[in-house]
């Protein structure tokens, strides 16, 4: 085997796809991350590097993008590994768009700062803290082909919809007691929105995983929680 | 040839792609039309046909990318084939990311049929207009290879982020005028930003069509308009 050493098989660069995947997932929690400490801390120095770090993730998503169509056009992949892949550009799409949500989210700190800290952001928090958990479960089946996972993550959307509502709700006291709180209560409805939005992309992700699994969408009807509209 | 008339060639194949994704892009138009119309006339029926219109947009999407996946199965399309046929299966993504916000509007029509109509709609129709134009021009230079007129799309989003700008500011205004205001004005807010994220991913289909035609990406830095975060 003269080219064992130079030529990788198809396992190795689906692995290498994955392993990209994996840490494009990672990067986009820390996002979140360092965006809720600098909306909580007025850190300003740490959004901006929220801003950075969404810089290499939209780098990764053409980078997984770039390789998936290599790897389709010089190995001609059977139906299965074919929608792997297929799948592999649209949860780093998602990956991407869940980035920029943990993006839009840090500059917004800065008016943010400029105003009184009177609304609590705990429940932002909260919602931070669900897509994370949301965000490592839908990866950790994705890596095991857990299907099982896939519907958990799936269906916890609800308790981010959920979160979202009532802080909806709060906002809204907010701004009718008193017209100062309305610059404030208007950027944190965005951020909650922004948030629930990146959970609805999670959930587009646990379809994902599914359908690699199992070769079938999701049968059972998505419980839906935003009733804001 | 005994084949030649059961047998489509691939760009028959191509074509019938094509006509699916200009099928979608009107379907779409319509969805923001009929939306609009349902908000300014509190047609709650009207309303209702938004969200059955998507419901096709969302099949549409389905279809579109069973057939990219075949055909690229099936055919084994060369690098350049590869990437419209890729870029395709993003385009329908992008339509339908769309359609969901016109439908998104549309649900908001019953609670802003409860309210006082003080504040006037207009800004929300302009932007409809221009994403609309938006729309038929970007698969207009989809159709006809035109890598000129989509960069011209793709500048354009600039005035969509304008409208949002000053219509955001108009909202504040009138939600601390008079607490009353601020359950429309939300929601006002919302389907603006809705439709300026519409403006969002009609640029990235302008990205797309440009990088179709002339095979790299759009090298100059696009306008960004949206100043409220």
């Amino acid at each position: 085997m003269p080219h064992s050493h130079i030529v990788s098989s198809f396992d190795d660069e689906l692995n290498n796809l994955r392993q990209k995947i994996i840490k494009m997932a990672n990067l986009v929690e820390t996002q979140f991350k360092e965006a809720e400490l600098s909306l909580i801390n007025n850190d300003l120095d740490l959004a901006k590097k929220v801003k950075i770090t969404d810089d290499i993730v939209d780098e990764m998503e053409r980078e997984i993008e770039r390789l998936s169509i290599e790897m389709i056009a010089l190995r001609s992949p059977l139906a299965d590994d074919l929608r792997e892949i297929i799948s592999a550009i649209k949860i780093s799409n998602a990956l991407e768009r869940i980035g920029d949500y943990a993006k839009n989210l840090s500059k917004r700190v800065a008016v943010l700062s400029k105003t009184d800290k009177i609304i609590s952001t705990s429940i932002i928090s909260q919602m931070i803290d669900v897509i994370s958990t949301m965000n490592r479960d839908i990866i950790d089946a994705y890596i095991h082909s857990n299907s099982e996972k896939a519907i958990s993550v799936w269906t916890r959307d609800l308790v981010v919809d959920n979160l979202y509502n009532s802080f909806f709700r709060e906002l809204l006291t907010y701004m009718m007691e008193n017209p100062q709180y309305i610059t404030p209560a208007t950027h944190l409805l965005f951020i909650a929105k922004n948030i629930e939005r990146a959970g609805d992309h999670l959930t587009n992700i646990a379809e994902l995983v599914y359908f690699i699994v199992e070769g079938k969408a999701i049968e059972i009807v998505r419980p839906k929680g935003d009733e804001s509209s």
